[in-house]
């Protein structure tokens, strides 16, 4: 890989100085819930720091995960990355938070930096939202405001990242969207005209919005009073993020697929989940609307 | 195909009779739960019969699915099942129960006949037990059972699908079989040493063993006491068996990556199911001496 400044120790330096600033920011937003840290070492090479937190006032469970791992790509990891090079090394931070209140939406962010020894290095990242109910104001909000930082950086970022979004959180055999989407990026290779100062700044970007927009969109539902049925509804909808995290979630398949830390993979998962047969929401219900809206190329920021 | 006697209205016409005397069987044993059909149609040809049931006094939630499809194999699909021929035939009954109690076990059952326009077909089939909490004599009882009806129709049939149950219903992720296994068996083409009318009638067999051997294994334990603590066992056992099914069931996701019909697919999954960052029974109890039976190549049936 090329030399220069920003080398790995530097990226990976940064993305645990995120995972501190945003665990610390949690920690004050939900007021009672404290992360718990698992620090733990990969039989290849590396490791990784799991923090996790459970029973808050506002988060029921959730996790920031950074991990900085190296080694052999075996020859299924190398197949499903589709890359030439024997030896890689790979860092990240990755949070899915889910809500007590139905009304808090589900939130997933990652910024991740990879690299072979061919050469090759890329940046991806990202953040959407999974509300159990699309309330069109909020949803708008979340959107601009990631538009807000993508404009900062390229006029053409959020464009792009955002019908990413679309097609990547997309549940085929429910023919609906995880949830409103928001912007997904994956193997942004440095080149002249994006240098990788530039992609790895915005990344950061993305991974410092991420505790002042949950914020935003978690702090004013979260006392908000619901119902049973309600409660009912977010158990459903959390089946469904199972089911994409499960079947289609490509990070997920591929850290499990390759020995990767199951727990740290999985701690994305809901504490509870629900299915039932057929369930269809009643024509018109807030249930159906929020179905409506589970659709891809939605101008969310637009509106 | 051969034509015969043998031929695919003959084989989904016992099959149909299979669900039938299944569903009659399973309504009479609940004494509360009463299923509910759901008739489908496929869009590239055939269809079935869903049969679901729901907070019976035994049965919490479960399913006997009926199919009988044919068609053209997408690309995707003849990949998938590595075979020759444009043109398809497929018909089998599939079950899945989950228990109220979190001491009766959950169940699986499937029996299935596949033909191409090549002249390839097949059967496949098998019974397998998810408990809570293994217990060994019903464990035991339950391989011996799967064994006298192997043994009735081959005496090298018990040994080889016990085996490929083990090897089947393993959760490679967990480093655990799902549960205690069973029997399981694919693609067995006729030969003149096992003729298709004797891979057919084990079949039938194992299909009409599924509803007294549930009744033996759940009637017992369906009023059995059980603590809070034991619930959420129960909870988290079946947050393994929807990791199970989602990320490894090659049934499951063939029919998903294949557009099959997705809640007959998905009514395999509990009502309810849990997941608690890096969950650790206590050494020395009920639960950890579960984990500890959740092994291949225990020779249940001999104990």
């Amino acid at each position: 890989m090329s030399a220069g400044l920003l080398d790995r120790a530097t990226i990976a330096a940064e993305f645990r100085r995120i995972q501190q600033e945003i665990c610390a920011s949690l920690e004050k937003l939900d007021g009672v819930g404290r992360f718990e840290e698992d620090a733990w070492q990969r039989e290849g090479g590396g490791g990784g720091l799991t923090r996790v937190i459970a029973n808050g006032d506002l988060i029921e469970k959730g996790g920031v995960n950074f991990s900085e791992v190296h080694g052999e790509l075996t020859g299924q990891a190398a197949k499903a990355l589709q890359i030439q090079g024997n030896a890689f090394y790979a860092t990240g931070v990755s949070i899915v938070l889910h809500g007590n209140n139905p009304w808090v939406p589900t939130i997933h962010m990652n910024i991740r930096y990879f690299e072979v020894d061919s050469g090759a290095r890329w940046f991806g990242g990202g953040i959407d939202l999974t509300p159990m109910y699309v309330e069109e104001q909020a949803a708008a909000h979340f959107h601009r405001r990631l538009k807000g930082v993508c404009d900062l950086w390229d006029p053409t970022f959020h464009a792009e990242y955002k019908r990413w979004a679309d097609d990547y959180f997309f549940i085929p055999h429910r023919n609906e969207t995880r949830g409103i989407g928001g912007i997904f990026y994956d193997r942004i290779q440095p080149s002249e005209t994006l240098p990788a100062e530039k992609i790895f700044g915005f990344t950061c970007a993305v991974g410092r919005l991420f505790a002042p927009l949950y914020a935003e969109v978690a702090d004013l539902p979260r006392d908000r009073a619901f119902t049973a049925a309600e409660k009912d509804w977010q158990l459903l909808r959390r089946g469904r993020y199972v089911e994409f995290n499960l079947v289609h979630d490509r990070g997920t398949r591929f850290g499990l697929e390759t020995g990767g830390r199951t727990e740290s993979i999985l701690m994305s998962l809901p504490a509870d989940a629900r299915w039932s047969y057929d369930h269809r929401p009643e024509p018109g219900s807030p249930e159906a609307a929020t179905l409506a809206l589970l659709r891809k190329g939605i101008d969310w920021a637009a509106r």
